[in-house]
């Protein structure tokens, strides 16, 4: 089979590679959709994730959808042929975070285009039949795909407990903050307030549903229920913080270049506020695959260019040279 | 001032009574609109509810909107001529239920329409101005009024921790029924099924996003995250238990005539369900206000035929009589 | 291998049986300690335990401990001759319940001597490495074993919420109501209030630290924070849920003969309290390994005659034919 | 009567001030007890606590237990005579934090010994009936008046969720650092190892439970459930959050002279930890007593010096000139 193969920073080749075979209770999926993550560029940019180092050739692409091919030893979910959207990492299921039902943050996680895992920027993978989920006919597979940073906006709603009534800060207006607003309202949020520079993502986050688009720097009232901080930057962790009210939690989902970043300490005390942050998410995609089948979030608004598996790398640096570009998708 | 005034079961009489005056920190509500609430009728039927008796005459209605017209000494919160939605519950505010938040459980709350405090069929009220709530413009004082009985279905779906892409079972489509479907499908329930015995309430539950209409009897598939049962039928309550998935929770909202009911311990053991029931609410009325200003949910739908105060009598009979009724309204 | 096998009910049987080899990923641990349950007790009188039916010869016994003899392929989380508590019962890992934490919902968990998977009162078992738990010095082979029933304890703590302060309410003192009454002491509860019929169970309550023992029918005031339920018995299931605090919870621990029970409707709304029950436990181990280690409960005050493998059949008659019998333990 | 008056930093005043009256449903209360807060050094010493400046002659003292010698109007829950321990911080009981239980974060709360409220270095005080708990016997009034910084450790236990099996780290081991170790092994917890630089009260520390006592810098193994900050030391919160388990808790109680602090978010991302502050506590009151009254916590093992009234300057400078000092206390 084909597969764009990441060898060094900016080094992506198209290669042939053995096709998977399913082992027991795994199925063999064709891949048809992938969503290009930022998590993706960074490894083509960088060759690592913190320390995450990419040591030997990895295929890259995290975010899949496809239709079941070929069926292993003992898998009996789903049939040949059907359509399914993928959650990419398949955790021990015995140690104690596994029993504590915080999966993903089991040490000995196997996780798509994480080394040396590949991923799936191929024309197939193979995948333990439980971490494949049948795809309603209303969602594409492109949707499909999809369920999987939808599944970081619904991980940290869960973590905020936004509910009905209630009014959000989302700072960064990416895919993952574009996802976390229409999320947000899904959960009830009546007043969902989304800071960005870029004003075309703005744009976006208004026509999903957003009920304020500011620019970092403007004034917030300081009483939002609840911060999911989707950006990165400690800046904007700080003054999402600084804005919440008395008991209100603020959720870190974007990862900055920084380890470390300075927060206001006595405000947290002085208003008893909740930091927590998010590390992919655990149990979201029954809930993601109704959201999106009942079409309550739109999917297709941040979706940008389509791109061949042979263009991954193009797909990889749309985010650079098109500032239009939100959600690239590379169709294999 | 002119009051609709029970004296004994089915002996309502519009009289005259003094106008209120305002006490410290309370506010003067000239009353433009009251929902007639099932335990409005109950008390014009029978003259109690459970421990609660009639003994001397009472206003009845308690879910009530209006106009400041008046500020008690000291009260700053709301200025004369704004439109408030009305919490017909003030608790003492120092005791251990209060202190812990939950202030609906405050043994010495003085509730609007319950022996011996007077209700809202009147021309007007006195309350704290902590417990009026301004409206916003793109709601009605008819909609104002139904922020209490929305209320209801917010705790409901609170207690049950109902949350994006989850299935819900609303049993009993009455006033609080819908609008429990409704507040579901507000904090993001993707698979509401309500079941009743009246097609017109099932119609207006179809109508207002219940994905699945049935009637008592029809076979449920038991998967269901909660039960929100609403109509107060004991066999209700076990077949909507039964019908929940393992570690559910099922929410008695409505209240039925026997004080006992026979549930599947056994069930309840097995699957680790949880099981609670409502008594009012505490601190759902920014979210109802949020909700309903928002278009989240139609309040009209479940309006019925409306009364001026000399027909509150008719109004509390329209139940009776009329299939169709759903929700009477007062109009003083 | 030696075994005590149940043909039918009232027929054990001592047999050989082939030792067990352990499979990837376990080890075979032989067998040192087991305590007596009340299930094992059923099976041996009835055949069966509500769906689960002995349809062929079954090891029984659950609560073991033993010593770790020979690891399988992968096995490296212990070494030859490690003395270990066993958690019997090793669920999927992968289902919706597994995922959530809740695995002890499990619906493929193999737990001992559970029809048809063998338990043990043999001289080996083999089990998955990671249901095996190292015991430290202080806790002897006998406190290993009843780390089983020990973790039906901490698991009725933990859903109750019992923290400091607390006044607890435990009905029924057999094994795990003795052990809910020193976990909930563990856990903070400074009133624990236990009820019984047994003298002799109200003593040893006494002596492991409830603050008051009494007989049901003894008037109990009403403001108690949870119950934990562990007789079966649905009048004291009843009873205990009248007698909890606003917001209170009940804990049905205990399974009686009937599936179904009559229960206070009125009082779990008029209250807004919480009625869930326990499956076995999830996630226990560890903290039932800490508090015996470290003295906070005390195993020795519940066992009662040791029995030899070979006695396994009179080990199982020790609690109807001696009234001072509570736990009795078989020493394989 | 006679009252220990903060006129300027380090400038204390013994005067005649007059007996305050207790005002409806207020008890007065003869002061026999008061201990030292390091709050109330600051405010000697400096001034001022952040915003909250003494900008008129102010008196100190919050921890206080004593004698009813009146009652107010209407008030009915104590007798004259009854010993009582004061909850020093009476809010409003309206406001959204306060119906929410969170009434610590009561904007209008009435705090003994905050600008301008006064506090309790005085021989009388008066306050409302509902913030005077009743002392069991088993209770002196000096453990009365620590029911204070005690509730500061319960509240802290409470919002880490300690609970039976816990292994926690305290860091800072000065009275609100001990209490919470003993806290925390009142809650349950197994393992309480706790950091400080002063060897005496790591002595306390070992004697009243802790299990580990060492000093900032050495090592820590990285898998705490909870860390309870008492040292106001950033340094100590950022190695106490690097060393907690996934999703474990980090509670900031100690207050810095620094705003800020620089935390390890992408730790936090990481292991999706939990950071929160406490400020003050509500409802702990009751566990407190419950708690120190069952012999749970030791109170005396954290009191220092005795001083009179008059000597109340003295008192606040123990902590600075005697390095065995850990809680003064004032006897007026």
């Amino acid at each position: 089979m084909r597969a764009a193969v990441l060898h060094a920073p900016g080094d992506i080749r198209i290669e042939e590679r053995e096709r998977p075979r399913p082992g027991p209770r795994e199925v063999l999926v064709e891949v048809t959709a992938v969503g290009v993550c930022g998590s993706d560029v960074h490894y083509y940019e960088h060759g690592r994730i913190g320390p995450f180092v990419v040591e030997a050739p990895l295929i890259l692409g995290h975010e899949s959808a496809g239709r079941v091919v070929e069926l292993g030893e003992g898998a009996a979910k789903h049939a040949v042929g059907d359509r399914v959207a993928l959650e990419p990492g398949v955790p021990c299921g015995r140690c104690r975070e596994c029993r504590a039902g915080r999966y993903n943050l089991c040490a000995d996680v196997r996780f798509f285009a994480t080394p040396p895992v590949d991923g799936a920027f191929a024309e197939f993978v193979a995948i333990h039949e439980d971490f494949a989920f049948a795809l309603p006919e209303s969602l594409s597979d492109e949707e499909g795909a999809l369920m999987e940073p939808l599944s970081v906006g619904v991980w940290a709603c869960r973590k905020a407990g936004v509910s009905a009534g209630d009014r959000i800060l989302v700072t960064g207006a990416g895919p993952i903050g574009l996802l976390a607003v229409q999320c947000a309202i899904a959960s009830g949020a009546t007043d969902v307030t989304v800071s960005d520079v870029n004003p075309h993502r703005l744009e976006v986050a208004r026509r999903t549903g957003a009920t304020r688009a500011v620019t970092p720097g403007d004034g917030l009232d300081g009483d939002f229920d609840a911060l999911l901080e989707c950006s990165g930057h400690p800046a904007a962790v700080a003054a999402g913080i600084g804005a919440l009210r008395p008991a209100g939690t603020a959720v870190l989902v974007g990862m900055g270049p920084e380890e470390e970043g300075t927060l206001p300490l006595s405000v947290i005390q002085a208003r008893e506020l909740w930091v927590t942050g998010t590390f992919r998410y655990a149990g979201t995609y029954p809930a993601a695959i109704a959201l999106a089948a009942s079409g309550r979030v739109d999917l297709e608004a941040i979706m940008s260019r389509r791109f061949g598996l042979d263009e991954a790398e193009a797909a990889l640096r749309a985010g650079r040279e098109d500032p239009h570009s939100v959600k690239p998708m590379v169709l294999p």
